[in-house]
């Protein structure tokens, strides 16, 4: 690998994208808290914002490049309940890049207090091409 | 139109399915009821069930004729709270064919009490080709 | 009807509330366009800011005054395809209060263009107390 | 341990739940096949079916007496894709019990060809009392 690849691969594992989200009627169930599965709709939010913010169109990637990125592993450790209305941060980062393999991190935090809601090992995505 | 399709016309109309769903945890919201969106989800598993029962795979008419069915209007009237755990039927007919345009009806059942749980005015589906 | 509560009807119907949504991933189907449910969801969401505008936190009325919104009727009027990714309008007003109905009304909007993706008919909704 | 209470658990553990479902249209995302978060979905499914096989019903549990079961920890390894009207069968059995944490472990089949789908590390769930 070259030295600059080397670099601009450090860089890139030092943005992080923070983007915030509304807690949702339809996402919480009986318990009167977020229902578990939604997590990993927001962390897709987040990853898709973390590409943004790189200069990646995630849409683009896959209309033009016919590039998909499909989930290998889904983890979620859960910390605290998250409740209707709550308004909630999704931190994305870029943990590495092997092989085919990208690895991402998550973790969702409460806005003003900034509790950790939940953290997310890096998910093994696989980038294809239909 | 002729007789024979008129004949056709109405022996479709007299086809009724019946498809029975266990409302899921995820389904439900914290009002400790089923949210409204999902009525819809269900509604369209029962379309798909008339259809096979009528001798058509959506998924076949979508992938080899290239047949979508788009959906133009959606209407629910909610009658009772439908609960986690509940076994519930809907009801799906053929309300009529005109022009481009398939009118289905639904009715969402309790299982064992048989109470109306919500009922849809007939969808506007337009067919269409990609 | 008084003349006070009259014009503070005609007020609170002048108040529009705009709220931008970015669709995700999980809300597109196999047609590669928004699955119809969703669009519910998002008048929710619409709704709940528009209350949040006006003074109300809905969460709070349920929480503190056991006062919840059923929906006794849902209605959406698809005009076009909403896409991932796209960003969109949810435009929401109260169309009027009757006995113990409130009519809202809804449009969605494309972010942009302004074009008209879908609108819902006024909504009844209860107000009821646990 | 009790001996008894020993081969019970044993028992327990040789007890698998095998339920089919059906996949919906509003579980696929625009790749064409079914979102990733649906999986944790579909295994609560199993989850509370294999409940009740073992003569547990969930509803009851939670309004009768008052035990909720939080997910603590989600994971799921995706081993094929899953498509609309494929018909899956999720299997569920208790991994083991400790402490105040049960273990499940789940695997995602295609029905006719045994084909896994996708598995799921035992999940840590743990039952409270609100």
């Amino acid at each position: 690998m070259s030295g600059q690849a080397a670099s601009r691969s450090v860089n890139m594992k030092q943005v992080v994208n923070e983007t915030r989200i509304r807690v949702r009627y339809a996402e919480t169930d009986q318990m009167g808290v977020v229902y578990h599965s939604n997590h990993f709709i927001w962390f897709e939010v987040g990853r898709v914002e973390l590409l943004r913010q790189l200069g990646f169109t995630y849409k683009e990637m896959e209309r033009e490049d016919g590039c998909f990125i499909a989930v290998a592993d889904a983890r979620c450790r859960y910390k605290a309940p998250v409740l209707y209305d709550d308004e909630v941060v999704v931190r994305t980062w870029l943990n590495n890049v092997r092989d085919k393999l990208i690895h991402f991190g998550y973790e969702l935090l409460r806005v003003g207090s900034g509790e950790l809601l939940a953290e997310a090992r890096p998910r093994t995505l696989s980038p294809t091409r239909k």
